[in-house]
């Protein structure tokens, strides 16, 4: 019953970061923001929070920023921030997709760090613009793909790593949920309305949304690299114009076969995200809406219900978990987990040090955001031209 | 709390059947047997249980068989049932998939009804030939797709034709076990033997043993037509001759989009068959190894756990029961269900009545069982031309 | 993959029963039988199926039973059926509790083995003069305390001998239902009438129903003496005669604790029956709902979720079952595994020979039916006084 | 899909918070941290963090709190911040349970609001003490006993108290832990060492530690009333000083009946908190290792499986969420519930301002925490009197 205390602020004090997008009305920003005070070790000292200017306002002073460090403009707020002594070193990026390049760009050419959220951009282009600029620079760009951050989900990385599993046969990787059944975009639901738009979504809206976490958490805990996918979007729901439905099939790189399954309109599923893994030794399956607990078996053997904090916990879920097993932990907490490891490798990277091995290995980072944006773009492009097989490789 | 009582014999006296098939050594003969026995509405009369003689003779004195009802030759056995007047009213199938045609070939020529297992044939040329045969003797010909058995399955498909869950958008369909994880056929495993060579199991292993029943699943409770299909079919275990696993998507008449997954590699699954269907107005989901339950979503509506004996049973999935809720039934309990509706059919057959259109509508017929070796080949089809769509209809 | 095949006839022919009770509108018998025929070792010869003259007519009829070995009068039956070469070897008890003592007493003094359902008797005294006369004449009399049929519930039986938890400290039993959540015995609902009346059900009517089932259930795995309980026993329903509901504190020989819950108005539970043990070393959890499935716990050490048909399945799991693991086997299966034991334990007395050890060691025998009696009164007369502890020993 | 943004402060400003205990190598203050944090609603400005002066002055430097701001001893800090015009407004209390009562009296005697982890003190007479001088001081204390803050334990009681169960007839709740199934407190385990020690925990370990999380669960989701108990209590761990298992009967002022069972040895179990409650009309059932979930029978329909954040959330539910559903929710954001509404009720005290009536109406107060107290003592008292009904009224 060893665990981290949860209290992270000590002799270096709390990165000061700011934020572009999350203001009233938002959604992902706030989940940000709880994730960021979890530990203590962030603080919140900037932002143009939204492109209205009043709602930007408004929303800095909810959140007590000092007004001088609202900004209606994130390219002012890059440049001013740039400019203090006491700027801002990390900026979070809670837009919709499509400003996602732009605000990244902003920033790293003021030589700010970045943490983004998903997917790293509206196409492949920006994204592999961001990767070059990133290398450039030599900064840091992580990506909120957040599913990263559950202990057991780290847990599973590292047992398979160390060949647990065996050689990985079979991946089975799948996110629906029943959000938009109905055009609610037509009514106003404004964070339907963006996602469902081609112009600040990108070529899919299901993909872009969800299936960049099932195909990401996939990679992630797998290791594999994905080679090609063949795919059958699907747009349900009258009048929408961009998909809620994609079924993919993927080969990886050294024989490994696939499926991705998103879904928007599977009714009576609200964020069901899950991974299957088989290999020639044992398989693995973990679901996001029960995320404290790992299945695992050995071939042979009985399943073993592995659970965060309880035994058999790795150094790696051991490393993401602040309470004691069954005393659950969820979304905010595994998104503090990336929080935690962005704040070591922005520190470590400001420092001039190596960081922790650990925090660098369970960062997604511009690469691995960029490989999302090569699976939507494959699988839009597959399923376009009848399912043919298309290439997911970023080079 | 009504239920039925599980006994069957009354004024009409148990129908009396043979089997082919299902000798010391086998597997599935046995469990048709437990099948047939649990109502006590037929009684096993002849058998041609082994191609060897020996030990088909052995393996009819272990079922208390007459000596001369004991054959060592099918086509013996059809010939001098039907010239007796206590002959047998039906020849259950229970063979390695090859002899599944020339066997109930021989049946229907003698103007006996058939009980199969499944997959109805190795080839669609076979599988065509029954169907043809069977309409020109006006013959019963059933197919034990003993999934369709199960109460609550009965109880989602009667929800689905109600309209309760809408059009149907998604359907998802899977069955993965592990047994053939390794190449145990080369270590002289007797049913591994068989199932992955292409002599006895037909084109396909895994989809023959196993697929067939996710996609007669699928069929059986949605009702939709398989138009057509795109596969990813793949052998894992080295040395082994058919495949081990399978990934197949699937597009069905009237736009709805499916995944169907099989595989025979997925470790820590022993029988993981599961079918999940979404709709405009609700999702329904189902699982083989938790056959009593049933999870319905309506939209914007709690889930529903129903279960089998429990409140809000439809007609069906009370006609299909025998014990009180809570009290589990099981994959025998739900093949007797097959059995009682097929000893329906053929008393009237033999009757020269209508049969109940209960159970005429719940009954795998030889056309359901055509379907699936049309899947079966489409998939195989498809997987060796780079996963190109390719037709599943019939004719 | 090695299971039994449930084809049990061979050189000794079927084992020939006689049923009393059973008829008509009656429920268990109907379980009984088909319990006893899925394994084809029994066949039913005899029966006085109901008190009612015309209805034990009709019933034997339904059945297909000859007509001169349909009886009205079960003291008549014990007499004819002794009388007889060929009379009955066994006789299945399957009446309201209050006559189960009379009827097997007949039935033992004609020398003729006894299958009882449960509870025993309806009283301590007639549980005792049962236990004498069973000795007296060296007969079997097997209690169809039918959840210790369960092969998972015998595996954790079988692991607990083994020591694989200790010494065992805490047992948790349950079993909760709702089905008399309201009055239905006043609505004529048959089942309900008798088991709510003290005149046919005995002293209790929650734990004679069910608590029993818990309580054996108990023993059964732990194998513990049950030293003395502290019970509340509580009628919820307006106008129902006997207890409804009751809570037990229980202690055992050696020093372990336990609770007993048991209810019959808890809404939502269908027949919810569960065990929990902890020992010095480990802990085991099974529940009858969900029966192939049973988890284990080595201190320190993962959850193992050990499931029927799959790794690490003792010899006792394996001789009771039927069907691979993932194919569900339910309810009657189990019952099935006692009968099956039952007819070993009466073939081998007949026989003078020693009954294989397994069989004896699982079927619940007279001593073990009048521990629960003992139970069942001591937990009244508890809860009368004021919960005071009182002795569960027979002698 | 509307949830709370999980940001709280505005123009009112953080509230000022003390904590006293929690330094390095101390569990729960950590977890108040977070829980306090996650809303941005309170800044940590003092610390007696630990009796020793150097751990008291390392832990509070650790957490950023300035120097003339730790305090080694809590009387001295009681007095200074309460003499400071920017002190604090409120203290945490998490120490030892037996510093709970000395330390609440010296903060209340200097005017200053109390949040006081769980039990409230170490004898029922420190209890009544404490709801003395709350009264006479007119303050607020509120107690920690957090599962009251998990959305789906809220909507519970708000759906008993709307009539949707019906009159409640049975309770069960159980804790069950296993981290004591070893004597580690004679080890140097510091967690187990006090909680193990009567000097320190009180009259029992078990039930302080656990026992009343139960307790307070039930009564907080019935409503009900306890009136007594008869309790079984033992020590299973050679050496150990004070319990490690309970098992409790229950009775409610209104005629309902109850369980509860407790244990510290109950191998495979973390945090295995649960409640049942069923009614007249429904059943109701939560588990604390899965708090998004509530299962909802009404009687004659199916159960529903309600999840936090879906379809069917209370008011109070939504009150209590931050992120929509599927994005599990856990122990730190139920916690975080507690935190926010117990800043309204102090916020409202100090303006003079009646509170919010939900704030109010879900925060465990001194009362509730006094109720715990008495559990504790008469369920010790009636377990040393051979199980006796001992009254559990506070008067």
């Amino acid at each position: 019953m060893v665990y981290a205390t949860g209290d992270g602020v000590g002799g270096e004090g709390r990165l000061r970061v700011g934020m572009v997008g999350g203001g009233r009305n938002a959604f992902i920003g706030a989940v940000h923001r709880m994730a960021l005070r979890l530990d203590d070790l962030i603080t919140l000292s900037a932002g143009a929070l939204s492109a209205d200017a009043e709602n930007a306002r408004l929303s800095g002073l909810d959140l007590g920023l000092p007004p001088d460090r609202i900004y209606a403009d994130y390219r002012e707020m890059a440049a001013r921030e740039a400019a203090r002594p006491d700027g801002i070193e990390a900026v979070v990026i809670v837009t919709p997709n499509h400003l996602h390049h732009p605000v990244a760009r902003a920033f790293l050419e003021a030589g700010i760090d970045v943490i983004c959220d998903k997917p790293l951009s509206a196409s492949l282009e920006e994204a592999r613009d961001l990767v070059a600029l990133t290398r450039a620079r030599n900064l840091v760009l992580a990506v909120t793909l957040n599913n990263t951050g559950y202990p057991m989900v780290r847990q599973a990385r590292e047992m398979i790593r160390a060949g647990e599993i065996g050689d990985i046969r079979v991946v089975h990787a799948s996110y629906i949920q029943d959000w938009l059944t109905n055009p609610i975009e037509a009514d106003g639901q404004k964070q339907a309305e963006w996602r469902t738009d081609p112009a600040r979504a990108g070529a899919s809206a299901c993909l872009a949304d969800i299936g960049v976490h099932a195909h990401n958490l996939a990679l992630f805990v797998t290791g594999l690299e994905l080679d090609r996918v063949s795919a059958d979007l699907a747009t349900f729901v009258p009048g929408r114009r961009l998909d809620d439905n994609a079924h993919v099939l993927m080969r990886f790189a050294g024989g490994a076969r696939g499926v991705l399954t998103a879904s928007q309109v599977a009714v009576g599923n609200l964020n069901n995200l899950s991974l299957k893994v088989y290999g020639t030794k044992a398989g693995l399956e973990w679901a996001g809406e029960m995320p404290e607990f790992l299945r695992f078996t050995p071939y042979g053997e009985p399943t073993r219900l592995l659970q965060r904090g309880g035994p058999a916990n790795t150094d790696e879920a051991r490393r993401g978990s602040r309470m004691p097993g069954g005393h659950p932990e969820g979304y905010v907490e595994g998104f503090a987990n990336l929080y935690r490891d962005a704040v070591e490798l922005i520190r470590a990277r400001r420092a001039g040090r190596a960081p922790s091995p650990a925090a660098l290995a369970s960062t997604p980072d511009v690469l691995d955001g960029a490989r999302g944006i090569a699976f939507i773009e494959a699988a839009v492009a597959s399923s376009r031209n009848d399912g043919a097989w298309v290439s997911t490789r970023l080079l």
